[in-house]
């Protein structure tokens, strides 16, 4: 099955000169969903993959199926204030300013092996904050798998430590 | 399976006299999260589920395995500015104030049997809105399903026209 086909390019949005990839035109097309998802819970299982963390809110569409798929657990990647126990918290940069991501405390145990799901690789902000927050906890990032990787933004140079696939290049 | 010991209470969160359940001991469980798919998915072969709706953030955690599973789609409800191609909203009460929540306009197609899936009944709140959504795109809503019901809080009431599934009740 061919993905790219699935994905919708939508014009300056969030803001003029980006063409947003949209992949709600994925996740609402049954077998194309059912698809990404498969090739990623192949991945999972080729790397050992033992949880899945997952980024709010797009990274829970990816990787939930997933960890449903090989019956093991997703602790999820939020925004502050959205986790109600004890967490540990990254910042990373954005084009102005930076922002910050949570995880629980207990969401990932030491020496767990960690797949992070995400449905885009673009500059790799989010995803090496997730790295170092699944570390500080004591885990192994195993792989990062993403439905689709922007080349030339050279996300990927970000965790260039952590196996990647990307189901769909641009 | 007893779901209930899987779910953590948190006293005071988000704020003082709230009793917060904390459903993401059950989600890094694999067992105990598919279990609880598990149950949700028999409950949308049984209201002939052809697409699973569900509120940002946690309804995706709940919603996108059940798709997944039964190799349909999953439509995302989202807050404004989240969703990049034109999209209808509902407007719904808070304690103070009111909250939006949009949806792609080609999300739902005319006559297509939708479950909404989210991780938590309430006062009802977000589910009402989001049966108004998907009923102004021509989605018949055959069910709701959640993993939790807070009972005392009559949120049912608010869509009593909806058949309703909830796993733990409180």
């Amino acid at each position: 099955m061919d993905l790219k086909q699935y994905v919708t390019t939508v014009e300056n949005w969030p803001k003029e000169g980006i063409s947003f990839k949209d992949i709600t035109t994925i996740m609402d097309n049954g077998p194309a969903y059912k698809y990404a998802t498969d090739q990623i819970v192949e991945y999972a299982k080729e790397v050992g993959a033992e949880i899945i963390v997952g980024p709010e809110a797009r990274g829970f569409i990816i990787g939930c199926p997933v960890a449903y798929a090989l019956e093991i657990g997703f602790a999820p990647v939020r925004k502050p204030g959205k986790l109600p126990r004890e967490v540990i918290s990254a910042d990373y940069g954005l084009e102005y300013g930076t922002d910050t991501l949570t995880m629980h405390k207990d969401a990932v145990k030491p020496g767990q092996k960690v797949l992070i799901c995400d449905d885009l690789l673009a500059t790799g902000g989010t995803v090496e904050a997730t790295v170092r927050l699944i570390e500080q906890l004591g885990g192994e990032v195993v792989g990062a798998a993403f439905l689709i990787e922007l080349e030339e933004l050279k996300g990927r140079q970000k965790i260039s430590q952590v196996p990647i696939k990307a189901l769909i290049k641009y």
